[in-house]
């Protein structure tokens, strides 16, 4: 070959090799764009890759591509409370003028004096009495239609914006990517499982059977001849703490190989992952920025809270077992998805 | 247009169409080939024909497209007996040289003395103590390995075949034609949740996370330092009856368009399905092919069975409310899978 020949293999070399680095290039620069160029990040990356190379050890089918997501504080915020707790409080006004007896009755009188250290102050019982109240007695397709109604017009009192845009953008993001390399994405909530499923396909792209949450029991009946199911005051299944991996073998049978949380409760979930045989990525929202977002610990010395504590024996845990801490301040460009 | 010119256009048209056309007559061909060309098969390609069509006042969209399976009876053979029974019987006589106080112990020793009518008489007690026996005490992943294992061996009495293939051929068709269709195939059963899912994606093509069935309940420990669950001798919940309906909604949260079974067990999950707003399909299994399979009422005058029967009033519902009633011996060329 002449050095004028070789020159043109070079020149040709050099022209594929442009056409195969562009792209990737590009890929690289578009993965999760609302998440800063952090170890976080890379950890992402870095496991989304072994696991689906099929010539790396680490490979895993898509059959068994499972990622369970909690949902408050991990896919959207849950300050300055649960936005189910939101929906029940609203709930209560609106029935009130059919419930004379609530004038006098704790937590209702407290929630329609607007007076919330009150109703904190009902505590668990008091809670229970609210979500019964506001959840239960109903069909389920009367539920359904009531959540969705709430969503269509409620908004968060600090961002002023649909709670189906205060979702976490990155996570968002994250939820995508991961279905884009053959995951199968999953809620795996404490919330209610009827409260969630109106809404997760418009904000996450999860369809209603694959979100997992709490539950109260229903009750088939025929009404003029017609199937329903009935709402019952009566907690069926609390899907938190050891309930998550309960649940997930429950609704999903399979174990996670990513799982991602923000709280106590999420604990048992990422051991559940973590006690799998192959590679498993486990991952916690740390919520430090109160400017764009809160900051509430216990752990790190930040303010506890009774929405979404994360102790610092979860910290220390995390940190033992390489589980990846996601701190919002430093990890994520953009928060939230009425951002984009 | 000259007239060569119309020629050369009615030419190319009449090319074009028979381009569309071939592939239409050989799709309509090849549609549930095990099926005979009788009205249960025609109900099935209009139904799915009327949902799927953008311009039909019946469509529905992909995420809405839920059919739900009985598994007994539904999709493969139930007789002589279920087969989580047989493996339960199989399953003492692993257990029998640990366990001396069988000998004397009822279900037990009529078990091991291959003595079916006084297991049979044992009744629903000794049935519960049978199925905690075999299904409890070890961990999630114990049991899965026990259940692939004994389906890896096991063998049908009278067809001398694996139990996955003892599957019924025309609905493993019905399934794929569903799910060719943009249908998402879930099995709702009364059988045990975790004894179906390590067989349904071989054998149904339905992955764990879409398997509804009964379940005992679970505990999360850590056994050194490892996250486990541990089945314990305890009803977590009875997926028959108006438990089917209940868990529909629970674990898929939609309710489905198309609903298939075949006993008195899924008459509650059709009436759920048949409640719907928009266009359903409702079908059941009439065994009645003694010769090929088993013929098993009381319904029309067939045999009564304890394994999914067919009460006489679930046949005169079916009619009064247009539900197909699919008859073994009319409607289906091939029987099992194992034929194939």
């Amino acid at each position: 070959m002449k050095w004028t020949g070789k020159l043109a293999l070079s020149l040709r070399l050099m022209a594929i090799a442009a056409i195969f680095a562009i792209p990737a290039t590009v890929a690289a620069q578009d993965v999760l764009p609302s998440w800063n160029n952090t170890a976080a990040k890379q950890a992402i990356i870095d496991f989304v890759a072994k696991v689906t190379d099929e010539n790396s050890p680490h490979f895993v089918p898509v059959e068994d591509r499972i990622a369970t997501f909690d949902n408050d504080g991990t896919l959207w915020t849950e300050h300055p409370m649960y936005t189910q707790l939101s929906f029940a409080l609203d709930r209560v006004k609106v029935l009130a003028p059919g419930k004379p007896e609530w004038q006098t009755q704790q937590p209702f009188q407290a929630i329609l004096a607007n007076d919330l250290k009150a109703v904190a102050a009902a505590g668990e019982k008091g809670l229970a009495q609210l979500i019964m109240a506001t959840h239960a007695g109903i069909t389920t397709t009367e539920f359904e239609a009531i959540v969705q109604d709430w969503f269509a017009t409620a908004k968060h009192p600090r961002f002023q914006q649909p709670y189906t845009q205060c979702t976490f953008l990155p996570m968002v993001e994250l939820l995508e990517y991961l279905r884009a390399n053959g995951f199968k994405t999953f809620i795996v909530s404490g919330g209610g499982i009827e409260f969630m499923r109106p809404i997760t396909l418009g904000a996450y792209g999860i369809p209603a059977e694959q979100v997992v949450g709490s539950s109260i029991k229903t009750k088939f009946e025929m009404q003029d001849g017609k199937a329903v199911l009935l709402r019952l005051p009566e907690i069926d299944f609390i899907d938190d703490h050891e309930g998550k991996p309960v649940g997930i073998n429950r609704f999903i049978g399979k174990r996670p190989i990513a799982s991602f949380g923000n709280s106590g409760g999420d604990r048992e979930m990422l051991q559940w992952a973590d006690a799998g045989e192959g590679l498993s990525l486990k991952m916690l929202v740390f919520h430090n920025d109160a400017e764009r977002e809160y900051a509430y610990g216990p752990a790190d010395g930040l303010p506890d809270t009774k929405f979404g504590a994360f102790p610092q024996d979860l910290m220390d845990e995390a940190k033992q077992k390489g589980w990846v801490v996601i701190r919002m301040k430093e990890d994520w460009k953009t928060i939230f998805t009425f951002e984009k």
